[in-house]
């Protein structure tokens, strides 16, 4: 809702949010479409939708004007692209799961929806039609925060069922819980032979301002031709639309809410960095390669008795025992610095020790990680640290949180509890990093 | 311990970690004290602690020459400084709390542990007593991950105390936890009138390459002359020694396991540079000054029952109820992009949205933050965010997940109920940045 004042307003003119209007404020004339007010702060200022596609907020005030146009009587709509192979050009299978990337706004309520189908998506980029043949398979269509294992199991088998046929493949998603799904498929899909393309968009397709274009652009160029067999997720580098990152599947995350260029590499650099006009820059020489002799096969069984616990002054560790009485298999801590917890504070009811050691006995796996997300835990350095690994609790190394989680389900999932510790704190799919033979420190 | 080769020629030379001992490898000779090898990689590698004080990692090979120079017999010992009351100086209260700044490396066992007396961090910084007439009080002396609530409390207590008759106050910090009790300061201390200056050590004060020094030295230009009356953090603004930030106790966070240049501020700009010769550029002109009419008050009240939760795939929403029959007063909940959590995945079980309904209609205030840590929560764009805000929750703007947690603690300790609900979304402290009046997006 609209503050009293504006609501008054309006009503004075016969105008109610959906409707066409001419804005005359400080001199300058704005049209556009009146959007509802519910998402923003300040309810004094109107809400346009200009024709360029940017949304802009105006503040009445003493001498502005204010007119109606015309009555908008729908939402915008799309043209379906019509995808006819052509000769020539590579295959690739896009994967659509929902997102925003696949939404518009609805200008009378404001809310987001999805589109009516994923192919609406490609008419707005016709462009892309000349990098590749597209084929679209949908397993899902939901918001990314809806997303469980199930769902990752399933867009694994649908990957490499495309990948038998396509050079690379797109998975379209939302980009809340996307770096959890790109660690998921990370591991699931054994033997990579080529690119799997995560991508998504800040903003609907709708909007002027959507980066959803620019991502499907360099995404197709990667999945079309890109020389890597890989797992990661294609977004804007910076918040201008110069480039996009393609970041490994286990080391990226999202940073911002809002920004186009959310996705960061945590403790990683990019894998390559991909132009809209389709110029690829490799930035990691080891990343892998396309062509090489691999088998691919689907890893896809998941534990989700695994819990990722963040510690912070005052938790209180009986959260360990909780997930020991439900049976659970795993749990990761997302530890302070370089992976501590409370051992010795002055009330002992807060000292995680003993209920750590427990959780261990009991037979689950701990797992350290570090909620400062970049830079490496280590057991070793102080007095706490080296209490807590020796309770058999294994350090991450520089593992994200989220990763930890992700890849301590899948093992428990795959193999014998002695095996999936042991591997927890190996690489298996770029999300440990080696250090370096020399360290300066 | 080092690697099978290594400790049988380290045996060979009769030379054990704590040794002074010689080097020569690739024709460069190396002299410095051998540290015992747990916290590092490659057990294959000697660790050396060189007399500039940094350590290095020497791999031997063919060719090593390895040689017993003289036995170390105990740790670094640092002189006492004497504190002078000089004429014309302001008066600075450090209140030491421990940590690393205040620790030092054992080189026999390779742990590191507390300074006798903190006077001894001063002597390390012999310049540092030209700024000020310091005085050091000490109400613990603990590892930050050590911390509780009833610390804040007593720190809280001390640093009003002391700018009874002090310009500033330092208070040093263990690195791991500082960032929560730089915001609970920043609540508990209402109406502050000088700089309260929370500084500490990546690396501890012995190591050459400690950061220690500068991040002292800039603390005690602050606090001596800093026309600033909030709580901050003073350390490295990089992986250099050009300038320390001071950052806004409710908008910092540590973002580096190791990295001197670990705290970086979140939805915030830094308050002021210090240079280390004692310039103070002032970075942020809506800061708190000195010098305005207020009465310094300490509300140092705290419920401990309020939790932080993130929320990732899978997560098991059942914790919310395990908290509602702890009594629990509030939950805030790290939720993924603009604040969601899962509303209608495809496994009933798993939705978030009845037991947040559950958890606010028991009395709980349940507030939402974003694991992205950067950006705003909003409740109103997606379907799925208008549900969970219907049912009662509150939307936290722009507030970091570990500053909401302790400000709902904070308030939940102060005030009644509904107050504490009201106030969670309200700047006090300059943990919420207001929006723009006009939005571009």
């Amino acid at each position: 809702m609209y503050s009293r004042e504006v609501e008054a307003l309006l009503r004075k003119k016969g105008i109610t949010p959906g409707d066409m209007i001419r804005v005359v404020l400080n001199k300058k004339t704005f049209e556009g479409i009146l959007l509802p007010r519910p998402e923003f702060g300040d309810q004094g200022a109107l809400v346009l939708k200009l024709k360029n596609g940017y949304n802009i907020g105006l503040k009445p005030g003493v001498g502005t004007k204010l007119e109606k146009l015309e009555h908008a009587k729908e939402t915008f709509t799309f043209p379906r692209v019509k995808l006819e192979k052509r000769e020539g050009l590579p295959n690739v299978t896009i994967v659509s799961t929902g997102g925003t990337i696949e939404s518009k706004v609805d200008y009378i309520t404001g809310g987001v929806h999805m589109l009516v189908e994923p192919e609406e998506m490609l008419a707005q980029v016709p462009e892309i039609l000349e990098i590749a043949n597209f084929k679209v398979v949908s397993p899902m269509r939901i918001a990314s925060e809806d997303m469980l294992y199930q769902n990752w199991q399933e867009i694994a088998r649908a990957v490499a069922k495309a990948l038998s046929d396509s050079h690379g493949v797109i998975v379209t998603h939302g980009t809340d819980t996307m770096h959890y799904t790109a660690a998921a498929l990370s591991f699931m899909l054994d033997g990579l032979t080529g690119p799997v393309v995560i991508t998504g968009a800040q903003r609907s397709v709708d909007r002027g301002s959507s980066d959803a274009f620019m991502n499907l652009l360099c995404s197709a160029h990667l999945a079309a031709k890109g020389n890597v067999a890989e797992v990661g997720i294609c977004m804007h580098a910076s918040s201008s639309d110069g480039f996009c990152n393609f970041i490994r599947g286990t080391k990226v995350r999202k940073m911002h809410t809002t920004k186009r260029d959310a996705f960061r590499p945590i403790n990683n650099r990019p894998i390559a960095r991909i132009s809209p006009n389709g110029a690829i820059d490799y930035i990691d020489d080891e990343r892998r390669r396309r062509g090489e002799d691999r088998k691919l096969r689907v890893v896809a069984g998941y534990e989700p008795r695994v819990a990722l616990l963040k510690f912070y002054p005052n938790s209180d560790p009986d959260i360990i025992d909780y997930y020991i009485g439900k049976g659970y298999k795993g749990i990761i801590i997302e530890g302070t610095g370089m992976g501590h917890v409370a051992v010795s504070p002055a009330d002992e009811k807060y000292s995680w020790l003993g209920h750590i050691k427990r959780a261990v006995e009991s037979g689950m796996v701990v797992g350290v990680t570090s909620q400062c997300l970049n830079g490496r835990v280590n057991g070793n350095v102080y007095r706490n640290l080296r209490l807590i690994s020796g309770t058999g609790a294994i350090y991450c190394e520089d593992m994200m949180p989220e990763t930890a989680l992700v890849k301590l389900g899948w093992l428990l999932g795959n193999h014998k509890r002695g095996d999936a510790a042991r591997m927890l704190s190996k690489n298996i799919a770029g999300e440990i990093t080696e250090r370096t033979e020399i360290d300066f420190f």
